[in-house]
């Protein structure tokens, strides 16, 4: 079974949770979770795994491994306009693995430095040879003014923007060394509506999770994307993945503006594209066209990992 | 390197984390940490892994697996007199596992049934061959008036209890089908003071957790103790491990008093000790005193894992 039919079912088994559990307020199928407090808080919380071999290469440094492991939530309370607060670190450690302890001090120590200090965890041995994971358990706060940044909240005349290039992540090495886009969630979460996504199994892919929760059409053109020179072409960049970078759905610019909707560092890149509403029979995807005219399906490319 | 020294190098870091971090109440080296959300909610938050061949063994129900790897969590939340409100599960799984789907769905059942529903997630795979693992996140909250039972409460004078038996937990498959004891911490969090730990690692080691953090004796009387008939001897008893019993620390009760304290389902059992002040030198620890009336350190007794 692929990872993507895995989740669909478990979005569908919770699909109620929000009406059974009143506390929940977005449930399994965003970037992540958001509840509420009994006085009304609102929190964020994501997990997630990083695999020896499978999220990392073996011979990548502890730290930037640490960082990583770190990082990827990180990303994901940035994807829904929050601010870290607290965070959990398990390990699987293949016995005798000898830097479990500096291990665990690296995520310490990035765990503080996105502000989300590490208040627990757990740690179990798995034989040897066996491959390193640890997960990573993200709480994130939202403002009490604060506007959600969800997937689903892309509309029809929506602009879409990035934080940053697309494609080559593996090659730069950018996939153990990228900045959780923390300022730009925030800012877009304080205008009336906003979606976003980061981008971890591709622009293509992940442009179309967008479309088929706001169930609209988003549309991306090539040309206008900002590719990283080291990835192969348009089309290898749209399915790299794990750029780490936010995409997002902002409404539209008054006509004679100039500047992007959010002023944040970096500097919004766009727009890339627009979003629309669908035509009838149409269902929702994200579309690239590409710089001779040609429309794709994006929800070809990217990953599904099985 | 063992992991009891590796926690110790992780609590010793994470030392000054109240400190730095005022929304952390309490932060690793509990059953669970306390934070505070910004209205002054405060949540318990506790994450724990289940791995194949290390805490199940293989040819284990698929629905006792998932119920195991939710009730550990559940069961660090009544230890610290909480209740569970939302959970986060993760699956690292071996490749051509063909019971994912049934996994997580199971998973999701048992969350719901302690009302800590599954809100996100997230699953990798493995190498074929490797051990299926899981991690589960749940997060309680505290009543406004409770007090959370936390390992440092223990005080001179207090009464041992405990809400079930010791010993053979592996022999009855309890350690697959125990209840978490959450009415039982949920009534402790109502007096003003109480200590409690849930059982994992052996009521020996277990009640020197307690007996180190509150700075104390715990002298356990091995005659008082409830021992499972499947236990082979009172040292096995405290020794065996995955009980999920709350060890408790209680205060003294009026003299004339033949109940225990609190008063839950099931009855409490005990007192099966006492806590004393250290004499000058002493060093903090759990004893136990056998049927002919030697005295034990408890903290040799119980599993560290290696």
């Amino acid at each position: 079974m692929r990872e993507s039919d895995l989740l669909r079912h478990i979005y569908t088994r919770s699909d109620d949770l929000a009406a059974a559990f009143g506390d929940v307020l977005v449930g399994p199928g965003d970037d992540a979770a958001v509840v509420r407090t009994s006085s009304g808080d609102r929190l964020v919380i994501t997990v997630d795994q990083l695999v020896e071999g499978r999220h990392y290469d073996p011979a990548t440094d502890l730290d930037l491994v640490a960082r990583k492991a770190i990082a990827r939530s990180v990303s994901d309370i940035a994807a829904m306009g929050a601010i870290p607060a607290f965070g959990l670190a398990t390990g699987l450690i293949p016995r005798g693995y000898a830097d479990a302890d500096d291990l665990f001090d690296a995520m310490a120590k990035w765990a503080r430095h996105w502000n989300c200090p590490l208040i627990g965890g757990d740690i179990a041995f798995a034989g040897e040879g066996q491959p390193l994971s640890m997960t990573t358990t993200v709480i994130g706060k939202l403002d009490p003014a604060a506007n959600p940044t969800l997937r689903s909240n892309a509309r029809p005349g929506d602009e879409l923007w990035l934080t940053g290039q697309v494609g080559g992540s593996f090659a730069s090495g950018w996939h153990l060394r990228f900045d959780p886009r923390l300022a730009a969630g925030l800012e877009a979460s304080k205008l009336p509506r906003a979606a976003a996504i980061d981008l971890s199994d591709g622009l293509g892919r992940d442009a179309a999770r967008v479309a088929v929760a706001s169930n609209v059409i988003l549309e991306i053109e090539a040309a206008k994307l900002p590719i990283s020179h080291r990835a192969k072409s348009w089309r290898d960049a749209c399915a790299d993945g794990e750029d780490y970078e936010l995409l997002l759905a902002l409404p539209p610019r008054p006509p004679e503006a100039k500047a992007p909707p959010i002023n944040t560092a970096p500097t919004l890149i766009g727009p890339v594209g627009q979003v629309r509403a669908l035509h009838p029979g149409e269902s929702p995807t994200a579309t690239i066209t590409d710089p001779h005219g040609s429309t794709h399906d994006a929800q070809s490319l990217g990953w599904d990992h099985e």
